[in-house]
């Protein structure tokens, strides 16, 4: 029996991800690929780690194997409350944190909590392609707004504003997918628009943590707008294998109820991997592991720039990002990066084409590429291989 | 600013569990607690496991803490397609099989790809708690179908089935919250009346491999029903606290929808832990370790079967198990089992009311008691203790 019409219209709007349909073909012996979004196994401190699973199974026995609470292991929501009060001067305590099974369960909490079909939600234009994904399955109304060297334009986030809209979800440090940050201006301008707006802001923080240039900013709302949410991960500081996320808020109410839609979606999030990753935080210095992922990356970024000076056209623009795992490429108008990328890949080199970051467009000319995750000589090699095919379609 | 006005339909339609909601007062040092669902230690091979995290970590090195696929690990899928196959008669592959987080989140998957507001879906009556709260969210209308000592009752659901219906959602084996087992002729009689109708079978069996009386009946839909979906777990075999539950299904188009959701959901379920359950089955005897936990859940039943017997008045009905974790309480029809909560609890012994197993009515005279959670004495004691709170009661 074909089940087409049993199908609900929340699944049938969502579109399955690009980016992990292509990852097969990227992950071709011989493919260079700037197509996933993989940190560099570097950042995993896997001796670390096994010294602290022997350390919770001997210490806490059964507990680590049981069912626990769905708000999460009090222990780690206490060590994220501390280290966010003490890096950005929140006021927080550990009923203000939920642990998600990593950041993406968070944006489907998220959608569960506050969208009804045709519900209005603004979103960055380009956003992240999951974050449209997990927030279709609510069927909302996208309103995308243009992000700019300095972030979301206010203008028109304000203009956007006009319409019903539930919550506008940014990323504002590292943006995925261009590698932008908002700047502290922008910043104070989206805020003094949201303040009293009635809207709830998302910050999803997944890179902060990966500054390896410049000055780390404050956050728009976090520790300021009383009913946002800041979500974060130990994804891209210490292991995105254990899926550990989590969601910050000051809202009582929002932290209420998305504990009761995280209850429905999975009872709680792997026990063991909470018990695992406080214990290493307890255990080892995570700003020392961090310094080493960020001079890294870095190193990568600036290899895949130089290299991008170096073999693409002048007619060819990038982003310059001071952190995450990203950049943006933005070909000349004629060229459609969906046209570009079976060229590519013929020429053993893969990329996302920049279609499935946003809500309401197709066929861009706009790419995003990935360094964290090749090392420089293969980067540079790649950005060769890419230039020819580019230059093939001028 | 309250957020009342921005919630969605979906999350003030889902209850909170009542169940979570007092396992805190069940908690409580010198309760007695029959509340929860936990299975006993004894059922987590603590150092097995602990040989299995250092065996995977050393064997797959940064592969066990990277991202990972959206279906789960292809050797552990492999492991469930051969184990069913061979002890039901299957035909399956691994592309049969999804890994989730949990079973819970095999519930939420179904709610997002089956299910728009206002759908009828067929649920026992009473039904596992969970299942009602994850489908909740998607604002279903529940048509409950009276359980009997057969299972299911053939009649009422053909006659449920005159409402246009998604799905029908049973717990053939071991119910939660009853204990009962679905017959043989009932068995076969549903299957009759559900082939050809154009509804999915959802056979939820997490409790399967703990029969501990009879033998073991083969599944109403699972390798006959090509578009049913039978649900798995290692959580009540293993260990719930790493949440690895499994989907199965022949029906591929179901598979890939089922797996959009879970990518939009979590993008994957923890990856070191399907590794770690991997590694355990493939170096212990499951079969062994489920031959000790069965045998220790036989006796804690029959020790609650024995103490009712001994101290619950007479009019006190109790079904009798042959597997799982939980059996169920019939008061007479006068006492309220929301009622005697407080009073036990004062007591020191906690259960949890009917009223969360059912989508429709309240204020009933039914209870769930767990047994596989105390020694033997314990739950004689607190059986005696319950009792005396009953003839308070009458």
């Amino acid at each position: 029996m074909s089940v087409e019409n049993l199908l609900s219209e929340g699944i049938k709007a969502t579109p399955p991800s690009f980016v992990r349909a292509i990852l097969k073909a990227a992950s071709d012996p011989g493919v260079i690929s700037f197509a996933g979004g993989l940190p560099n196994p570097v950042s995993f401190p896997q001796e670390e780690l096994l010294a602290s699973m022997e350390r919770v199974v001997q210490t806490y026995g059964s507990n680590v194997f049981q069912y626990s609470v769905t708000a999460g292991l009090p222990e780690l929501r206490q060590y994220i409350a501390d280290r966010y009060n003490r890096s950005f001067g929140l006021d927080l305590s550990l009923d203000n944190i939920i642990i998600t099974t990593g950041s993406q369960q968070a944006l489907d909490l998220i959608g569960k909590v506050l969208l009804d079909k045709g519900d209005g939600i603004i979103v960055e234009r380009p956003t992240y392609l999951a974050a449209i994904q997990a927030f279709s399955m609510r069927q909302p109304v996208f309103y995308p707004v243009e992000l700019t060297e300095e972030g979301m334009d206010p203008e028109k986030l304000a203009e956007a504003l006009r319409n019903p809209v539930k919550f506008v979800y940014a990323i504002p440090d590292y943006q995925n997918p261009t590698g932008l940050t908002y700047s502290a201006g922008n910043r104070e301008r989206i805020y003094e628009i949201l303040k009293d707006r009635g809207v709830v802001l998302i910050e999803d923080d997944p890179y902060g943590e990966l500054r390896f240039d410049g000055e780390r900013l404050p956050y728009i709302g976090a520790g300021k707008l009383p009913d946002s949410i800041l979500l974060g991960t130990f994804s891209k500081t210490v292991t995105p294998g254990m899926r550990i996320g989590f969601i910050i808020s000051k809202n009582r109410e929002l932290i209420k109820h998305l504990s009761v839609a995280k209850e429905a979606s999975d009872l709680h999030t792997n026990i063991f991997a909470q018990y695992l990753i406080w214990d290493y935080l307890k255990n080892n210095d995570l700003d020392t592991h961090i310094a080493k992922i960020k001079a890294l990356y870095r190193k990568q970024a600036r290899a895949m720039m130089d290299a991008m000076k170096k073999y693409f056209p002048p007619t060819v623009k990038y982003t310059k990002p001071h952190g995450g795992m990203f950049l943006w490429v933005t070909l000349p108008e004629s060229v459609s990066a969906m046209s570009l990328f079976p060229k590519a890949l013929e020429k053993k080199v893969a990329f996302v084409p920049g279609d499935p970051f946003y809500a309401d467009v197709k066929n861009v000319n706009t790419m995003r590429l990935n360094y964290t995750n090749a090392d420089c000589e293969t980067i540079e090699e790649g950005i060769r291989r890419l230039g020819d095919c580019i230059r093939q379609l001028l």
